[in-house]
Parts: structure tokens; C-alpha cells; sequence
């Protein structure tokens, strides 16, 4: 066993090598596109402010006419997930890549290793006794038991869906939620700013079923899906739906709202809540999500979208992802003399980042960035701020008023506020990249003159 | 590292155990249905003869009316995916779940274990300098190996294309298939019997990009996208085109291409071929399949797709896959005393239930089964026969005219003709579960009077 467990270490050595950074693919998106009519932002981080500047029309009746094809933003460049070579290397902040996690799991990583044998979990058949048959059992008893200790999501007499991340979940929600006649695609909002993979995932197949309508401030009517974000990407605010409405569903995206970012308030209590171990644990790799659902009936239909998307989630995902929350579960409920704290980690990690951005920030007055009430937070039993996982910054500067172009001129990539409904003055960093990228961000921002 | 690896093995144990066959998901769908107007079909295992009897109609305009909410034709019952207790349990052969293949890698698991530490693939990225950015090299590396030991697909100048399973795969190259201006639906048809999942996946979003069109053989028109599935799920035979148009696409689901299966005359040579670990290697549970594309662009799409439906694919289950596939091809280039042949192991298996299945069959006149050509299979250096992953049997029995029902009222679950587009008097019986399983569906048809 133990020659055969230094082979398969060999083998995820190799196949984590990720970054060859070897050729020419095309340096992507985002900045490239060519100037739309989007009119700038007035920075206001509530949600009213954003009215005037977003280009996007709501409607209450479906939108009929041909939709383009989705657009690119979400590509990936040469630089996407590597480690920058030096001071004067292009930078990618354009990606939320939690690699900053990378160095917890480093240090701890012995006790997360999980070893699955040739002939385990081969059916397609996790527990058929569950509503959702494919999702592993002690993944479920692992995302119980955390949400337990964090406080953050009721978790009792709700159904677990699991998901390949929350983007597939994001889509079975669409599904679940969308009307049985199908006469009419339902439309799909979300305040601005909203996370730009929205409108994208949400039309990028022109289903008859649900069509994106843009910002939900601007919305009229009482049939919707409201997606409401929180904190929320890119801003990082916590959100309300903004309609009140019988008839309206909502998604709650709450990818984000976990100790590392933001105070813990009270547990999240809604319909559908999805959470996703890319941004609790760092492992996008894995493409494991899953929602909590109050309604038997929802759940169902969630779980039949999967079926049919995927035939399930991997299971090698779930018994590794199941490993990884135990092993944060245990480092609150059994510590030991190693510090086997991710939360702890995760906000030490965030404040310091932001403390440095806020400062270099004041120092050089290129941008403006949000500011965050300090709130209890039940976990830790602290008052704190919130760290976001993005800086949402606004380029204050007479030469930036396209501030990812700008940000780009000095290498640095990231996303332009235009994909997240608002306008170019506005761009999305990526708070979650390694430290030595992180590093060579600041030092940038203290270079720009 | 050893005691981690335990308690490894052991969180995965308890994962693997599906099948607590506790309470009471109520028997799934496939019998259930109500009798629709599907005419008997006239059993003829080459195309033409389904002519007659399926009711989908086909049209090369496309269909503009709502659609029916995706139908339960691949749901789960309670019996799903588990051992029968006794002789006198339900069996469940609807699906095509492959745990025959469980004994040979319990026999072989240790080579095939992989160990993955906590901080390894956090990444969202695997490969930034590839097209499709989500594919682990080694992965990647082992399935060009692989089909060029086993000499069914040409791998020179093709993209990879790695996708949650076969069937996202599937819905990533209509996608990529279907035309850019998105003005009207393009047909997607197969000729019957098709598999049935087709249907239902091409249609359960309504998408504006693609709507099911039916049987291949009745469609008149110039563009479409039509579904080759060689050797064919559910009757075994080889398939190739019907319909020849130089606007017109294809897909090849390859699936079942593999020499356990069928003969092995060439590398299948295809614009877009698609292949999945569950039939090839028997592991269903990781999810992953892959894709070989001739032409970049629409290599690019499909990768697009499996951005925006899940932002990649789990990198834990390619490490996995890369490492059976390795083994898989160790086996053959690097014989051991221990022999270690999938390929050998699982055409003994099918040879040996075929010829068991063909027995009760002559003894019984329950059914009459498809016939099989021998043919010269370039891999073994043999003369075989096809022993298919699923049985399509047509029930010859007066009382037995609904084929899935009469089983059923034995205790075995199977799919009936009618999702396949054909008639209620055939029905596909999954070849591929366990030794236990098998022996009991023989017995049960021997005990049928």
C-alpha cells in the first residue's frame, strides 16, 4: 500500500502542475471588448445607487427576440492560475481562483489526504434512499455538521442537493423554480452589481424556460427569480432580495457568507441557499456545491436537472470534499496542539490583504474602495468588519475612467464593472490569489504613477 | 501517512455503501407510465424496420411549440444500484450501471489507488497553454495511450475535450454544433432504436439552440444534427450515419466502443467522438468522459459549455481516471505475473452472460434477441462476436406484448421500448451488474412459466 499510495502521490504531483504558462493563447476578454455604450457609475455600494448607470432593461413579459451567443467573460489567458515570474509579470486577478487556501492546506494537508481504492464508489448510486441519490452520505453528514458549528445556514429539515459547483446548482434552481406550462421563459434578475457569470449562465442556451432581465431595481412585475447574492460578488455587501412578491422566487448565492469574510450574523434561513467549497475550503478544483432546500418538491426537481446535465457528481469530489470539512469541523470541535484552524487562517489572511490595499489606496488615491460596518459575528464571538473576496474598486483617476483597461496597461488584470451591470469605471480584483501574486499586486499599485 | 491513509480508506467505505435499500422511493417510472399510442414494433435489428412502428414524427423546420417538462424516464427507484437480497427480490436492469467491472478492480485496486493530499488541484485551472484549460495533462496523456493500445479512435491532431460524464459532453456539442445566429432550433435526430436519454436531454431545457427532432431515418432536410451511437445502446449494433449532407452534423457516442464489447475493426475516424469512463473502465461514479474533436472551433465551444454549465471538471476525478486508464494500459504493455486485463476480463464476462442469456432464451422462447456478426477484432487478434452492454430483448410471448411490464411482474426492472422510440414489446435489460445480479435474472427467466 504504502509504494502504491507514493505512486498515486506521483500522479496528483503530476497532474497538479497546472501553469506550464508554456505558449500563446490568446491574452483574453474582458478588456479587449470594445467600449459599449455603458454609461459610468456613480459609486454608491447600496444597491439604489447603481440605477442610473446600468444599461439593462427589466421586462415582465419574456424577452422573445434571438439572444447572441455568450460572450467571453469568463475566459481564461496564458496567465490564469499561475504563479507571476517576476515584479514586471503580468498579473490575473480576473478569476476568483482561491489559491490563497493553498498554504493552509500545505501545512495541514496530511490530514485531509484522502485515498480512494480502484474498485470504491464505481455506481452511479450514492444512497437511493435520499431524494438526491447521488449525493455521498458522509458528504451530507459533513456539510450538517459544519453549518452546525459556523452557524451560518439552517440545515435542519432541509434537503441537500450536491452539485458540480455552484454554477451547476445556480442552473437546477433555474430549472426547479422555472413554470411547468413553459409558455413563457420567466425572467431572471438580480440587483446591480451582480455577479457577471449571471446573465451568461443564465441565457447561454436560450432555454424557453428562464431568460435574464437584468437588474431587479428596475424590474415590474410579480412573476420573477430574484438571485440575491450575499455578501455579495462583486461588492461585497450584504444583500436582501430587493422584491417582495408572492409569486417571485429567489436564489440564495451564499458562496461567500462564511467567517473568513464577513461576521456571521444569524443562520441564513431561506428556500433555496447555495454554498460552494471553491470559496469555504479554497478547492475549486473539486467543482463540488451544494444547496440547502426547504421544499421537497424543488429539491426533486433540482436533483432531476443534474440528473439530466450530469448523471450525478463525482464521488471521488464529494469523499474528498466530505474529508475536507471534517477536517475544519474537527480543528474547532478537537483541537489539538497543531492549529488546524481554516477560518482563523482564512480571516487573519483577509484583513492583513485588506489592510494593505486599503493603505496603499490612501497613499496613491487611484481608487476608491467600499467601506464595511463592523457587525458581532456568533463564530468567533468577535466584532468585525468584512474582507471580501474581490476589492470592487472604483478608479478615481482622470486617466482610469475604464479602470480594468488601466489596471491592464499596468498588468494587471481583472474584470471590468461593465460584466456586473455597471459602468467601466468600476473593476473586480480578486482578493484570493497566493501570496506572492498578492505581493506583486501592491507593489504594483505602489508603482503606478 | 499510513494511519491517514486508513482513516482514508475508511471515510470512503463508508461512502461506497450505497444501497441501504431502506424506506420506500416509490418504483420508479419506465413500467409506470400510462400506455400511450405507441404501435408494436416489427423486431428488425437493422434500421429501416423501426420505420414502421416508432411515433416521433421529424421535420426539418423546427418545432416552435412549448414542450413537455423532461420526463422521469431515467429516474431511481429504491432498488437502484443495490445487490437483490434473494431470489425472490426486484432486480433492476434499467440502468446501465457497470458494477460488473467491481471485482476485477477489487482484484486490482491497489494499483489503481490514488492519493490525493488536501492542498493538491485547488485550482479552478489544470492546463492554461491547452484549448480546454480544465484537463489534467496526465489524464489527457493516458487517453491518447490508451486508444492507441486498443486502436478505436484515431487520436492524432484531435482535441480533448473533458466533460462531467458522456452526457454533458453531449449537451457541450450540440451547443457547439448548433448555428451562431440562434434563429431557429436546429433538428437533433437519431435513428431508432435511440438511446433514451437523447430525447430528454436535448429538450428538458427548451433551448433555442437545439430541439429534438426524432427517428434519423423518417427526417427530411438539409441541416441537423444527427446522433450516431456505434455500437448502439440500447440493440448493440454497429451504427453509421443515415442521413449524408454537407451541412448536416454528426456525434459519435462511442461509449460502448471498447473490445469487451465488440470487435475492434479500425480507429474510428469522426468529426466528434465521445467516450466515458463508465463503460470503458466500469466507473460510473467518477463522472468523466471525454471527447475527441477534429475541428479547434468547435473544440473551443464545447469547452465554453463546460465553462458556463460548471466551470470545469472535477480534478479529483481525472486524477482518478488517468490512473485507471494507466493501469488499464500497463496491463497490456507491461505484463505482470498478476494479469491484469480489463479488456480480457470483461469479454469473458459478456461472452459468458450472453451465451447464459441466449440459453434461457432457446429454452424458454420468452424472447427473441438480437444476432450478432463475428468479425476480425484488430486488438486481441480474434474472431468474435458482439456480447453488448445491454440486452434488447422483444418479448415473443402473447401475454407479454409490454415487454417491461410482463418483467416487471418478475421482479425485473428494465426500459421499456418505448423511450428508445419503438414499441411496448421491447424492453433493454442492462448486461452489466454484478455476478449475484446476473445469476438471479437467469433464474428468474428460467422460473417464468
Amino acid at each position: 500500500m504504502a509504494l502504491e499510495a507514493r505512486k498515486g502521490a506521483n500522479l496528483a504531483n503530476v497532474g497538479a502542475g497546472f501553469a506550464v504558462l508554456s505558449a500563446v493563447l490568446a491574452v483574453s476578454i474582458a478588456i479587449n471588448i470594445a467600449l459599449l455604450g455603458f454609461l459610468p457609475g456613480v459609486y454608491q455600494p447600496k444597491q439604489a445607487g447603481y440605477g442610473q448607470s446600468h444599461t439593462k432593461t427589466s421586462t415582465n413579459t419574456a424577452v422573445q427576440q434571438p439572444l447572441e451567443r455568450a460572450k467571453d467573460e469568463t475566459s481564461v489567458s496564458s496567465t490564469s492560475g499561475s504563479l507571476p515570474a517576476s515584479q514586471g509579470s503580468v498579473i490575473n486577478l480576473d478569476h476568483g481562483d482561491p489559491t490563497m487556501f493553498e498554504s493552509f492546506w500545505r501545512a495541514n494537508g496530511e490530514e485531509a489526504t484522502i485515498v480512494i481504492p480502484g474498485w470504491q464508489t464505481m455506481s452511479y448510486f450514492s444512497d437511493v434512499s435520499n431524494l438526491c441519490w447521488f449525493l455521498e452520505p458522509e458528504f451530507a453528514k459533513q456539510i450538517r455538521r459544519l453549518h452546525g458549528l459556523v452557524g451560518n445556514a439552517v440545515v435542519e429539515d432541509r434537503h441537500i442537493v450536491v452539485g458540480t459547483g455552484s454554477t451547476q446548482l445556480f442552473q437546477a434552481a433555474l430549472y426547479a423554480l422555472s413554470p411547468s406550462d413553459g409558455l413563457q421563459p420567466i425572467p431572471v434578475i438580480s440587483a446591480v452589481p451582480y455577479y457577471s457569470s449571471y446573465p451568461a449562465v443564465t441565457d447561454f442556451l436560450h432555454s424557453g424556460l428562464f431568460r435574464w432581465a437584468g437588474d431587479a431595481n428596475a424590474f415590474q412585475g410579480e412573476n420573477y427569480i430574484e438571485l440575491v447574492c450575499s455578501p455579495n460578488n462583486p461588492d461585497g455587501f450584504m444583500k436582501e432580495a430587493v422584491l417582495k412578491s408572492d409569486t417571485g422566487k429567489t436564489i440564495h448565492d451564499l458562496a461567500y457568507y462564511w467567517p473568513q469574510y464577513t461576521a456571521i450574523s444569524s443562520p441564513a434561513n431561506h428556500d433555496i441557499m447555495l454554498f460552494t467549497a471553491s470559496k469555504s475550503t479554497g478547492h475549486a478544483g473539486t467543482r463540488v456545491g451544494w444547496a440547502l432546500v426547504k421544499d421537497q418538491e424543488i429539491a426533486k426537481r433540482m436533483t432531476k436537472y443534474i440528473e439530466l446535465n450530469s448523471l450525478g457528481v463525482s464521488k471521488d469530489s464529494q469523499l474528498r470534499a466530505a474529508k475536507i470539512l471534517k477536517v475544519i469541523s474537527d480543528g474547532y470541535e478537537f483541537p489539538s496542539s497543531r492549529d488546524v484552524k481554516l477560518f482563523d487562517f482564512g480571516r487573519n489572511h483577509m484583513r492583513n490583504r485588506w489592510e494593505r490595499l486599503r493603505e496603499v489606496v490612501r497613499e496613491t488615491g487611484i481608487f476608491s474602495l467600499p467601506e464595511f460596518p463592523s457587525e458581532d459575528c456568533s463564530f468567533t464571538g468577535d466584532r468585525t468588519s468584512s474582507f471580501p473576496a474581490f476589492a470592487w474598486v472604483k478608479c478615481e483617476w482622470e486617466n482610469a475612467q475604464d479602470c480594468a483597461a488601466f489596471l491592464k496597461s499596468h498588468n494587471i488584470l481583472t474584470r471590468s464593472g461593465k460584466h456586473f451591470g455597471v459602468g467601466l469605471n468600476y473593476a473586480r480584483v480578486s482578493m484570493l490569489d497566493r501570496d506572492e501574486t498578492f505581493d506583486i499586486f501592491i507593489q504594483k499599485l505602489y508603482s503606478i504613477k
